[in-house]
C-alpha cells in the first residue's frame, strides 16, 4: 500500500505573492494540508495561502495548546509542548499511512525557527519527506524597509531578545549585521543593548513584515510599548562600501 | 513623462520552482531585465529564470570587470568593482529616464550579500524602486539537506570563510548554529576552525544547494579540494529540543 509523503511548506513572511511556485503545486496536491494555530484562530501561515486553497482538501489545524507567553525554560512548558509535537506528529502519521500526501504550512521558511521541524524530526526516519524553503520574515523585512544590511565579509548575526542584557550587547557589539528577533516585551532592554554597542542609529523596527498592516520606523522614534510577536529589529552593517 | 520604477528580484537559489509569484510577475511585467554575470557566460539568476522569460523583453547583462579570485581588499578591486556599479547604475538609470521598468535579477535575496543592493544604494534616492525577497542559498541547502539548524531561542551566525583562523573559531564557539559562505580555497581553515569550536560532528557540506547538481555529504567525508562558488557549510545548532 501506498504511503503519503509528509512536506514542509514555507509560506514565506505574509505578503501571499511571497509564495513560491513550489509551495504553492504542493498545497495544490496535497490532500491533507496541517497548519499551526493558536486556538480558535486561523494562523498566518493559513491565512498567506487562503486565495489558493483546494476545493475539498482535509484540513487539520494544529492548536498550541500553550501561549508565547510561558516562560520556555520552565519544566511545564517544555512538558506540555513536547506533548502536542508527539500527538500532533502521531496525527500526521496517521494520514500518511492511509497514503495521504501531507503539507504542513509553516510561515517563513520550515527550518528558521519553525515549529515544523518538531514535526520533522519525529517523522522523517519514517516517511519520505520534502522541505519547501521559504521567504524568511528578515528578508522581507529588510526588503519592503529598503535596507542593505550586509555585503562582502561582513558577519550576519539572528540574536533572540530574550537573551541577558550583557550577552546581546556583546554580541552586537562582535557582529557587522543583525536581526533581532523575540522583540516583544524587550525592546527596552534592547535598546539599551544597541546604544552601549554603539549601534542604535541606524537600526530599524519592523513590524508584521510584508503584511497588509507592516510598520516600518527607526527604533529611535519607537517607543517602548510591548511590541507584537511578528516584529523584530534590523541592524545594517555593510561599512566601506564600494 | 513617466519614470520608470527599479525592482530587484530576488530569484531563489537554483530552483526554478523555488521563484516566488510575485518574482515571477515582475519579471514577466518587465519592459528591462538586467542581470549580473561573468564575461562570456549565462549568470545563474538567468539561469533560474529562463523558462519564464518573456518574449521580446529588453536585456541588460551586467559583466563583473574581475574575478572572484582577486583581493577584495586591494585597493585595485574596489576601484574596478566600484566603477563597474557606478557605470551598471547609470546604464539602468538610462532605461528608468525613458520611462522602461527594470527587473535586477539577483540570486537568493537581493539584500542578502547580493550584488544588487550596489544598484540600489545609487538609485533608490532617485527612482522608485520595489525589493522582492527571495529564498536564500542558505534556506534552500538546509531545506534540501532535511537538516533543521536552530529553535526556540538560538543564535544563529552567518559567517564568511574568508574570517582569520582566530576569529573563526571564536564566533563558531559563541554561536549556536552558523552557516558558513565563501568556502572556496578556505576548506582546511574551516575544518580547523569547526574541530577547535568542538563543532565538526554535525557540520554538512552543501555544494550548488537546490540545483540539479546538488551535492550534500558530511564535511568530515569532504576532502579539502577547493569547493565551487556556490558551495556552504552548514552547523547545526538547536540543543535541548522538545
Amino acid at each position: 500500500m501506498r504511503v503519503g509523503t509528509l512536506y514542509g511548506v514555507g509560506t514565506g513572511p505574509g505578503d501571499p505573492e511571497l509564495l513560491t511556485l513550489r509551495a504553492l503545486r504542493v498545497v495544490r496536491d496535497a490532500d491533507v494540508i496541517a497548519h499551526f494555530c493558536k486556538r480558535g484562530r486561523a494562523g498566518n501561515a493559513r491565512t498567506i495561502v487562503a486565495a489558493h486553497w483546494p476545493e475539498g482538501v482535509m484540513e487539520l489545524p494544529l492548536a498550541y495548546p500553550v501561549t508565547t507567553e510561558m516562560d520556555r525554560r520552565a519544566a511545564d512548558y517544555r512538558d506540555a509542548i513536547g506533548r502536542f509535537f508527539d500527538e500532533s506528529a502521531a496525527a500526521i502519521a496517521a494520514h500518511l499511512d492511509a497514503g495521504r500526501d501531507v503539507a504542513v504550512l509553516s510561515e517563513g521558511d520550515p527550518f528558521f525557527y519553525g515549529s515544523y521541524m518538531h514535526i520533522h524530526v519525529r517523522l522523517a526516519p519514517r516517511y519520505r519527506t520534502e522541505v519547501v524553503a521559504g521567504v524568511t520574515s528578515i528578508s522581507g523585512s529588510w526588503s519592503q524597509a529598503g535596507l542593505p544590511l550586509m555585503q562582502g565579509d561582513d558577519v550576519f548575526t539572528v540574536l533572540p531578545g530574550t537573551l541577558e542584557p550583557d550577552a546581546l550587547t556583546r554580541k552586537l557589539a562582535e557582529s557587522d549585521s543583525a536581526a533581532i528577533m523575540k522583540v516583544g516585551r524587550n525592546l527596552p532592554k534592547i535598546r539599551a543593548a544597541l546604544e552601549a554597542a554603539g549601534k542604535l542609529d541606524g537600526a530599524i523596527y519592523v513590524e508584521r513584515g510584508t503584511m497588509a498592516e507592516a510598520r516600518i520606523v527607526p527604533l529611535a522614534e519607537r517607543d517602548d510599548a510591548p511590541a507584537p510577536y511578528f516584529s523584530l529589529v534590523l541592524v545594517p552593517g555593510w561599512r566601506g562600501r564600494p
